[in-house]
């Protein structure tokens, strides 16, 4: 049977991706991936074929595949970060219905919540939301909703697509909304460029991250109320009993 | 400066841990985790020193690890999943004020949450809310006004912990929460030993997960109002809108 591997290569590039990941990558023919990830991973994979597709291109990028595959050559479909978080596992599925001799495999990946945990100290560590505030496919009242309900039940709060430059106020919004429950000094964090050149990250209050301009490079955490700063690290309790 | 990394397996073992992860673990002198955890990993690393201490020992195995980097031997924490999410990195820290000289170095890896979605196929995809059932450090309370936020607020939502002999009913208790606000016939799934031997899944409904006995090593999937089974996988579309 035909094969497509849909692989998340993680939030930099070769070191984040996992051990599988990369023999997969190793194992294909192939390489398909929105351009700007190809080339985070090209100079690894020496020899391979590499296609793109711009973004916004996603269900032709996933046709591609498809068609790659029914030609029997062994594909890899490439997402930053894990392929089932914002990424291409779904879609590949959905246009998959199409192409019944064609087995997926999905290779999990680490995702930018957790890679940009990773450099903040820990700020998840406990119940977690993950919200995207890119109003694009989904309507800004459920995006609200959400950011209120998290907000409300004490969630740690990762924000992923921030801004953009249709977007630019997004995140003064989405905190707004979040300060209806939360206090003005739960301890937040940004990460911009997770685990590539130019990584850097700030630990603040979240009336500060109000007033913070991010781009679409930045992924948020916003603190539940017992996460704390410990030497310039953003650390959530594993609970709320004293042990 | 000494150093420890505060390394995330991943769900299963080798294959699933990140090419940095391997890295830090061939660098390290002793690895210190849980004895179950240790186990999964031994056989990769010959020649290393291992120390273990059982569940619920959490802070004398931080104790351990920072008095072991105090010697100025290279140590790696090792934690299933992701580090920081559930995991050792929040407790280190917080032990870590007491040895200002010894530096933390967070390594992410595969959460179950992204590992058994990579199994059920694309279940996550958009927001999503990652809850543990655990009420062993959180009140109940707490946990069930979360289920009720993150089900009305229509999140895909990961139970973590979802059951353990003391609390063989809870998962029921978290589904008649969520059916106040999710269909009975909302899309679920579970992956029982996540890229581990004897891995099994099964995609059902939300009234069939209600009356399904899980076990402490089951992550429990509970899709949004738009999750479908497309030929026998857990799937959701990237959003809302028509595309």
């Amino acid at each position: 049977m035909n094969k497509i591997f849909v692989v998340g290569i993680g939030p930099g590039a070769y070191e984040q991706m996992t051990v599988k990941a990369a023999d997969a990558l190793r194992r294909s023919d192939v390489i398909i991936g929105y351009t700007v990830y190809v080339d985070l991973v090209r100079e690894h994979f020496a020899g391979k074929e590499f296609l793109t597709t711009p973004m916004k291109k996603e269900v032709d990028r996933c046709v591609m595949a498809f068609e790659e595959a029914k030609k029997g050559r062994l594909v890899s479909m490439i997402c930053s970060g894990d392929a089932g978080v914002y990424g291409m596992a779904g879609l590949m599925y959905e246009v998959g219905v199409n192409y019944p001799d064609v087995e997926l495999e999905i290779i999990p990946g680490v995702t930018a919540a957790t890679g940009g945990a990773a450099v903040l100290g820990a700020p998840l560590i406990h119940d977690f939301c993950l919200i995207s505030l890119s109003d694009l496919l989904t309507p800004w009242e459920k995006i609200e909703k959400r950011l209120l309900a998290a907000a409300e039940a004490d969630f740690v709060v990762c924000l992923y697509n921030p801004s953009s430059r249709k977007r630019h106020d997004y995140l003064q919004k989405a905190c707004d909304l979040m300060l209806r429950y939360k206090s003005e000094d739960t301890v937040c964090g940004i990460v911009n460029h997770i685990a590539r050149e130019g990584q850097s990250e700030q630990v603040m209050t979240l009336r500060e991250l109000r007033d913070t301009q991010v781009d679409m490079f930045t992924t948020v955490f916003v603190g539940n109320s017992q996460t704390k700063e410990i030497g310039g690290k953003m650390v959530t309790p594993r609970g709320y009993k004293n042990v």
